[in-house]
């Protein structure tokens, strides 16, 4: 069930044939789900709720062909690698992938074995790989991703409809206290005789319950929530604090933006974020990342057609972009109500269960305030 | 009329006594406010609708002894001077002065002529100076701030209740499609044995009418805005999109925080600017800074108490900022309806008329969607 | 005398027919000196040893035209407004002013006053407008600068070889405690069958004596400052320490790159300033802004060559990034030395004496080590 | 044979004792070093050049008694992981691991499989580690670090004097041209009655040679490379340009630093790097961290003396930050120096060969030039 099925508006764009990151043009998805075992946690051993989530900006080797790109970040406490020469290219050099907070090296180390030993690229590669922390459900010490999960969300990517809720990255995740997961949503911008696509995929772990709200409505104060109590086992004896997590936003598009540009919309993914009620709490990675496949090329030429000294690339008006932020905001918002939705009940480990939103139950509430509808006009 | 005389609540936070930014001890606000003249407007002769806006630190030199600083840019469509110094030293060693676009020189200026002809003081200042554009209503080419008027505001500064609405930097504003002006708002945080307070000041010229929402209610769409022609004079020929704007917000507290942690309230701000719909619009000038009285001392040594090599400061834990972030989103949104509420309608340059947002009303389409209270607690 | 008339290299890359930033196609500069007045210094009254330099990219209008930029900060005890528009659309949209630290403002709202009344354009602009500090031989707080000095830089801005030394916005300055001023260099950087300029203008005011080195050779050291007693006037009791100052580069180049990489030529120039011997000292303000005259264009369209929804703009391959960064460094620093050579000894207020460093006693301090040639080869 | 074995001097400051990071009191490194086979390269099975340098900022567990921190990049083709959080909280939570390119991800989980299994700890951890690419002496493709690495370098992390040369993350790399190699060196700040460290280690693997210049001689145009034909095995086709490359630098004080200030230390590391004629080339990944040992306490406090709701920290004043400044460049470029000197000509993969820079020839070049002393005074 996504927000849209049970008629919860969020924002007033329109959405893409599929609501989905993967209606912008070439964009692959795949993921890895890792599930097992069940009851008491001994690490290293499980039980295992947890996953890799790929993410490819086109069908072609990201590593040799980068897409421009912008980043930003609302709050630090995360880890998003690759950062560096994001920022001094402007490029994505690398497919994207996320997964969770132990494992970031095991994904990272081999996109790098994948990626590089390719005859006739330069065998350098910087991966871009982020995490949230699902330690609540998932015996995260235990480090169980391998790289065999890499290669399965990686070769299981592709275009078209993609799973959301427990699957990917986001299989093990927590959001505002109910279970979270990754999710995904699209807007179409019309501008006169070309329209474009904003697709934003998100792995949500983040939010403090009291603070959850949509549309306006408080939801977190009419849906306490069930203590659960966090399992003291000897490896973990000191509790995160609420609003603790992550939550990691890919956004795609196919305008024109140079890296600069980029960086506009990655902030207003934040402003999605915050819809719901987050704030950047102090112990969540909130990291926003945004490309766009206007434009893509050969690694030391970056996007675009080959001129005699680089590329030519096309670059959309400042006229036109309070409606891409417009798109960025609403797609990121809907896409973490569509992971929350779409999200089930999940029980991990040492018996934890962390409930699902019931979204029949949030669409009543918003109508006792006239909130399903974002529009209030006839 | 503040949003609390409505009954209308922004979040759950308490605000401090006065609700104001000069609930923050030893912070002082002094206007200056420009209203000259009515009808056709002869640039350099009015009608005349703007002023300057004076926040002071604490009761001591400003640029003398200096507080810690921090800043964020949601939108950059706007000037605020000094930042240059103020990012590399953490410290605001200036007065921070808002007025309109085309008069940020002489307010600076003034500022050095004022502060830097002062026996024993290093003879260098880099004043601090925002803006928005208030051309709609005011003869803003005219460039009618004069030194006289930085000293009013300067010398009228004071603790204390303080003015909202029409008056100073915020005379002559508009804020989605409504008269806008200066507002204000504070929150306390309560730590255990310690309490802090965070007071917000904005000065608000933003917003397209289409996006405004309070508490999640899509004002904008009950309220359609009445078409004001912008006027075609031979001056302004091209007329700026809708969301052109900007809107300025003084972060102060008592906490203590240090400069890379004031840059992480002043993010916050943006969210509180978010919170009514605003996406940090491309000709926006969204631009927050924030400041901690906590400590202030000597130039050369920066704010606390000096040591042998230089000053001892407290710093807050991080455990602490969640309740400091949800303090500033609040008394930014806050601050931002006070000044619209505050405001009265206008008739400026042209005859041209901005109308003010009606209470009543809107307290009114709240309750329609139970709404006027924020928490839907018991 | 030019540091090219002695026989002095800096570096091994082949300068421009002019060695000025003007090689670049298109840029301007013009100068507004300002010297009067000699004697007992009275604040308003003089002596006056100041000026105004303007750099316009390119013949049309630059606000209206805009070119990408970026930007650098190596020390922030400095201003340059305009920053905030700057970061955030990539683009230089006004000239750029050079003035002295108390002047800033009074530029500022004149490019306003001029550049926005004029039929067709959208009325808002936000100047680029740095200075230096000058008061060791300026009446700088007499704030002499006035609209008419900003009109006659602007009007006498033209192409082709540019005055050095003792003008415009360096008049009054220091330099590693020489006479600083204005200087100007250029490299030419081949790439195949295409050839760009990369041009640097500076306004040196910055540096502490002990540091000064000229290709590696420690000049500080074997000219030591002859001690000038700053003028303990009732106005300055406090005297700034050594290394206070400032240094302004503005780099242009007709390369096509996008204003995520001007940040990166920015930076290099901040290398070029470090090659004499400075160090980004705390109280200087060392700000460095690129720009490039590869394609402007209309101001809600941004550089480049129109498409349906925006502009077609050439980007450089990073192949060929290394050779714009040498010719940056080069270039920045042989145009502080030329600042230092072309600019002639001044006595200023309260007939205090900066002495001009002497290019013959320069060259034979190098020869003596054998680096007044860069290079070793025969 | 370090520098100053052969009398080179690297400015005019003071070393420490060990004229090392380990000067600055509590600082502790340790290496492990991986050489294993000769000849022919089969990715997976060697010849391994490689190895593992961990940095922890004092005695206790940097996890959990964070230090303040800065960062700064030069150039960003590079990784270095943990920068989000780093630049969020201010604080480095995680000791400093460098190693080769391909292995920064198992270095990264196994520094969380390590930290984050202690009891009574917040189970989270946002590791920093750094890379430089080692593969042309090593089959970095092959990814040979492995976990028992890492634990040797950690566990072996020492006070005292340091290894300097072939080892650690620098075994494999190599610098100008010539071998490259770990480095270290220290300056000491004498301000009033207190005096502080400045210690800098880098991993030294950039520059292109023609670019070689000590103490403004051009070394790289005397000592010419012997061009080494670098390997077209079937696994890398594609040679990276010169200068290709990366330096890490890390820069610890005990001097009283808060993290915007360290930021500041770690720009200036830079303008050490540059010192010798680097650039920030645009395949060299050049970034500068830099912590202050001044302060250490628990994670949710950050470092410093605890008071009733955070800590009580010092912070220099800002007339003493111009020694600092130089301290750092000194110290860092003669870090770079050692690296060279220290290091031994290896024989990597395939039977590639780096030379060794010869201290007694660079001596001799020097001497011709008078400029083995940095100073020129008697």
């Amino acid at each position: 069930m996504r927000a849209s099925d049970v008629g919860i508006e969020i924002g007033t764009g329109e959405s893409g044939p599929l609501n989905a990151i993967t209606d912008v043009a070439g964009v692959r998805v795949g993921y890895s789900t890792i599930v097992q075992g069940d009851g008491e946690m001994t690490v290293g051993r499980g039980p295992v709720r947890t996953g890799v989530t790929v993410v490819l900006p086109h069908g072609g080797r990201a590593s040799t062909e980068p897409v421009f790109a912008g980043y930003h970040r609302l709050n630090g406490f995360g880890e998003l690698t690759g950062l560096e020469w994001l920022h001094e290219s402007g490029m994505l050099s690398s497919p994207i992938a996320l997964t969770n907070t132990d494992s970031v090296g095991i994904v990272r180390d081999s996109l790098i074995a994948r990626e590089t030993r390719v005859p006739g690229r330069m065998p350098i590669m910087l991966p871009v790989v982020g995490e949230t922390w699902d330690g609540i459900l998932n015996d995260i010490s235990g480090q169980h991703v391998r790289r065999e999960h890499v290669h399965e969300a990686f070769d299981g990517a592709r275009t078209g409809a993609i799973a959301e809720g427990n699957v990917g990255g986001g299989t093990g995740t927590q959001c505002y206290g109910f279970k979270g997961g990754t999710g995904t949503a699209s807007r179409v911008v019309d501008l006169g005789d070309r329209h474009f696509t904003v697709g934003v995929l998100v792995q949500a772990n983040h939010g403090d319950r009291k603070h959850f709200e949509v549309n306006g409505v408080p939801i977190g104060h009419v849906l306490p929530k069930k203590v659960v109590p966090f399992p003291r086992s000897s490896e973990i004896t000191r509790v995160p604090p609420p609003g603790t997590g992550s939550v990691l936003a890919v956004v795609a598009t196919d305008a024109p933006l140079l890296p600069h540009q980029l960086n506009r919309l990655a902030q207003r993914a934040g402003l999605g974020i915050a819809k719901f009620g987050a704030r950047g709490d102090n112990y969540s990675g909130d990291l926003m990342i945004a490309f766009s496949t206007a434009a893509h090329g050969m690694p030391d030429q970056g996007p675009g057609a080959r001129t005699e000294i680089g590329m030519q690339v096309e670059m959309l008006a400042l006229e036109y972009f309070d409606a891409m932020f417009g798109a960025v905001i609403e797609a990121t918002a809907e896409a973490i109500l569509n992971a929350m939705l779409q999200a089930e009940t999940m029980v991990g480990r040492d018996g934890l269960t962390i409930h699902a939103l019931d979204g029949e139950r949030l669409a009543a509430i918003l109508d006792r305030h006239g909130r399903r509808k974002f529009s209030l006009r006839p």
